[in-house]
């Protein structure tokens, strides 16, 4: 089969790989249709590594991923060939304490598409767990089916923000994970989500949606606008996705009392935190690790309309063109928030 | 002042009456705009009484106002002149053991407009506290404002619910309550919501909204739908908004495993719940009794576009033909969701 | 192997029984050292059924059982031979959705021991998944490790109560699920827990643990006591272990407005719920399935001595004294809490 | 009335001060018998201001205080001469839309005791709304009364934590706050708490309580500790008490993964947090300011048995002598938690 192998940090191919694994009675064979490019395959794509997981062997990338079962293993019930699907790259060991606490994700077992040493989904096939793949309804294409992924990130944050009804959010960061986290968040009961940024391109991009608001940072601080949006009060939310040291320095200014912070960007460093000033309100701080549980809601959100994630898709690239799309995705345009790879038919 | 007066059970009349109080430093007076007529005022006055609450002496019927004010305490410093408002009916005792929790809905001491022994607000001006009157934005009307009271119970069913994002809503009968529900639900992040009911016309008004599904259970089950909408898997959230018995005891069939009930209907009588069915699942129920802490998030969600009530004003009425306004709500027809009456200028 | 197989309804015999399975890789093999007796053992035994769960061929009893383990598969890593240990009595599909969620109690493919057509563990050795299998601190005796079983239905119900540190706590019934959830909830924060029954000596049990107080209903009303206790506000949370119907019915006369309510107690028909009382207090009800994620815990508050179940095994009956034990168990003396069969070394 | 005056920085006198004050009809008038020595009323002393509260006018400092009520205002009905009562310091504005969520803590219009400009207690008597006065039981005496303000951090700590019944705990630090946490969180519902600090005699007055294991960081880490007592998963509940940088930094060590970090101390200036460490583990963060609605619960774990702070009152020092104590308090004796001062009969 025919894959984008990483070869070594900075060497693409597209070439004959066969993923080592057989079919167990619970899994499902999957005819990949559409692949969405993640930021972490371009890094470790450009730096070989992220953080403790190194590249050290040819890796097969790609982690969100839609497309057609083809095969199913003896025990499978709920799917059939045919079934359009989408699926999620983590797999626990579900027999972990983690997760029959119902929190796989921080099971430290999980292997992960194109996670060393685990190889991606950017080939034809692949063999995945029936339970942790998911049929798509006839409203949602493969182009959105491989948006689930990074989806479902925005829709964990808002999971575990405990979003109430009429909330209002704020979203620090309008990267595709920001834009993400402000759909979920909209969808997910804030009444309005107000992102900032720097850069115009982007906010231009996310501000588009009804209930979105954006602040460009450059123009008028991210505390000021928050306070003149809510007489003074502060945001009911907040999602920290810009991982950037000043806006997590000053999080707690743009937070009502009693509110919350969600962190989604990820410093590289430690960075300085102003716990007096997140105490002086008594904020509640919530992290997120990928996501477990939400793939079936962010489908149901898909298919109800309620989300659209089909003008986040900014370039779709035939697979024989897939490594000129990572290079594009090196780039990082402003205008780009996501691209996605069209596998063959 | 003129006021819409009950004078006792079955008998209206439209005349001058002079509510007693008088302004504290913390108060706002309001001249009223539109009031809208709810169940509860229409039960007072065909039977004189809802519980042991018994109309004992003539009273003002009344308690979903909006208007504007016209004067202000000297303490009051949030309102001004000539803000459009709308008012909290509900008035807690702020030092009480209920209130510094947070839930002074359940307050023992509170005072309700219209609500024995207590006056409401079918009267040209009322006083009231500005704590507990909200600014109506520019986008909301004083007839979307005067709706901002029942969609309030909506609310606090969708808050006490806990809706987590994506979840899928089941609304049990679509009385106007039932819809407010829906709506709550719907915005509050539930990805769809499956109203049932009998009656087919309120089925179409609540239909008509986007992300709404209707089931009419003379043509199909409630159960059966449910389990054909979800994969034999059962809501997330299962709104019981009938009262009816029936529904009440097969309640525990519409939810998923691990899911939540929400009591909102109100049996006269206690009716009997099959527990053992409810323990199968390990269901959540949560009551609602009016709500605490709302007014704000559902203006949030008026003025965000994300809630649209103007459909479901029926009718409009001049205040001087109010006692006609309530005989055509006494009358109950299936197309009238929410009747509003209009004070004069 | 030697069982106690009860045969059919009304019949046990004490004889040569081989429970059919294969030892896996992630299973251990336990020798069983001490089994309690449950009242849904007894059930089977007087009535061949519980609900429609029925006795259809010679199946093996218990379920409440501690031993030590004699093998271990090749992939368990966290026994290993000579490990004291109990077991959880039920095991999900780990693949299915309410596990994945974290809530395997109420996956509808678990299996259950003892309960028609799964074998329970009353026998020599028993195969059980190692995930499933708890290692005992040395402080915990063989038969506090099979008291963990019943302690963990009152853990569940402290967990799903949500107790906050010093809340109130009633126990309406004080058999010995009531007994369990008091000391669950008393250890798990509450400040003190009001048991009320109709029986003395149970009442006499349960009162002598410091932090309980308790009512006989039949000197006055549960209602009653409670307003006195807590200065006419009601109780934090009220678990409802009775089963009865009037408790059901009263059972929103105890708790506080915004309390909660905890169903604990099997009606075995539906019965009569005051919805209207529930909503005037705006209480939160909760409902129990047997348990999960609470051996772990149950077993650090038995290691820690905030939890001493000792007081409460009444009887131990060897092995070959068993059906005398299941008829003593018949019997249901009121000063009977557990009896348990000690089985051969 | 003779009071504790704090003069300015580093002076003290004991001199006749009117605090300036009428009593409303929901007041009471307290006789004061005990009111123990605060750190931040040691800090005021020595540094003459926190944070942003300078001391700028002569102030009576105190705000740990229980007595007996002389007076009751017109309108107060919970409460009667003679009654045994201790006071919550901070007073909010009851209708600000903090306290209409019940978290009145976090209202930015409490006036506290001692905390410019506001008076503290140390005086023969004080004015006090009656919701804010609580009744001792008779079984709790007037030194624990005192005690009730300190340990309600801890009380706050706890119940921000959602303790979760037979948790493991971690407090870090173990000052007099840092041991209120460790009991409050143990009465709370963990089934051990394990307290860790430099300096022994601490340890070993906080370790003498059952339940309750320390360790000294200079002989092990913090991190390997908790590794060894939760077989490397980690403590459920982490209590960060110290408010040091280092602590601060690794704190996600000691979490297991889903669990949760209460920050408790208040490090000066913005400390370095690993956030890709919390969110590793998906780890949820509390803070605390103050507390809120915890009085009658910690009254009630002290009148129950289940908490017992009489052996961290540390010295008890006569009025006329209260200049004394608070040098003794400036020493900061490692065998002192609570210094309290008798007021004059």
């Amino acid at each position: 089969m025919k894959a984008l192998v990483l070869e070594e940090k900075g060497k693409l191919s597209l070439r004959d790989f066969d993923i080592p694994g057989t079919m167990g009675p619970r899994d499902v064979r999957i005819k990949t249709h559409t692949v969405g490019i993640c930021g972490s395959d371009v890094h470790y794509y450009t730096h070989g590594k992220i953080g403790h997981f190194v590249v050290k062997e040819p890796m097969v990338l790609g982690h969100e991923a839609a497309g057609t079962v083809v095969a199913c293993g003896d025990e499978v019930s709920d799917l059939k060939l045919g079934d359009r699907v989408c699926m999620e790259p983590g797999i626990p060991d579900t027999d972990s304490r983690a997760s029959k606490l119902g929190i796989y994700n921080v099971d430290p077992a999980v292997r992960f598409w194109a996670t060393p040493p685990v190889h991606g989904c950017l080939t034809s096939e692949v063999i995945h767990p029936a339970s942790f793949t998911y049929k798509l309804p006839e409203s949602v294409s493969f182009a959105e089916g491989a948006m689930v992924e990074p989806f479902a990130i925005g829709m964990q944050a808002a999971l575990r923000a405990r979003i109430q009804p009429g909330d209002i959010g704020v979203v620090s960061g309008a990267g595709p994970i920001g834009m993400m986290v402000a759909l979920a968040a909209l969808a997910g009961g804030c009444a309005k989500v107000i992102v900032t940024d720097l850069a115009q391109p982007k906010l231009d991009i996310i501000g588009a949606y009804d209930g979105i608001d954006t602040v460009n940072i450059r123009d008028k601080s991210a505390a000021q606008s928050v306070a003149e949006a809510t007489d003074g009060w502060g945001a009911d939310i907040v999602f920290e996705c810009s991982g950037a040291a000043p806006a997590v320095l000053g999080m707690h200014e743009l937070a009502r009392p009693g509110g919350a912070i969600v962190l989604v960007g990820m410093p590289v460093d430690p960075v300085p935190v102003d716990i007096v000033g997140l105490q002086a309100k008594e904020l509640r701080l919530e992290t997120v690790f990928r996501y477990a549980n939400v793939y079936d809601r962010a489908i149901a959100l898909m298919a109800s309309g309620k989300v659209d994630l089909r003008p986040l898709v900014s370039g779709t690239i035939p697979f024989e063109d897939s490594i000129a799309g990572f290079d594009r995705a090196v780039e990082a345009r402003e205008t780009d928030v996501k691209l996605q790879i069209r596998m063959p038919d």
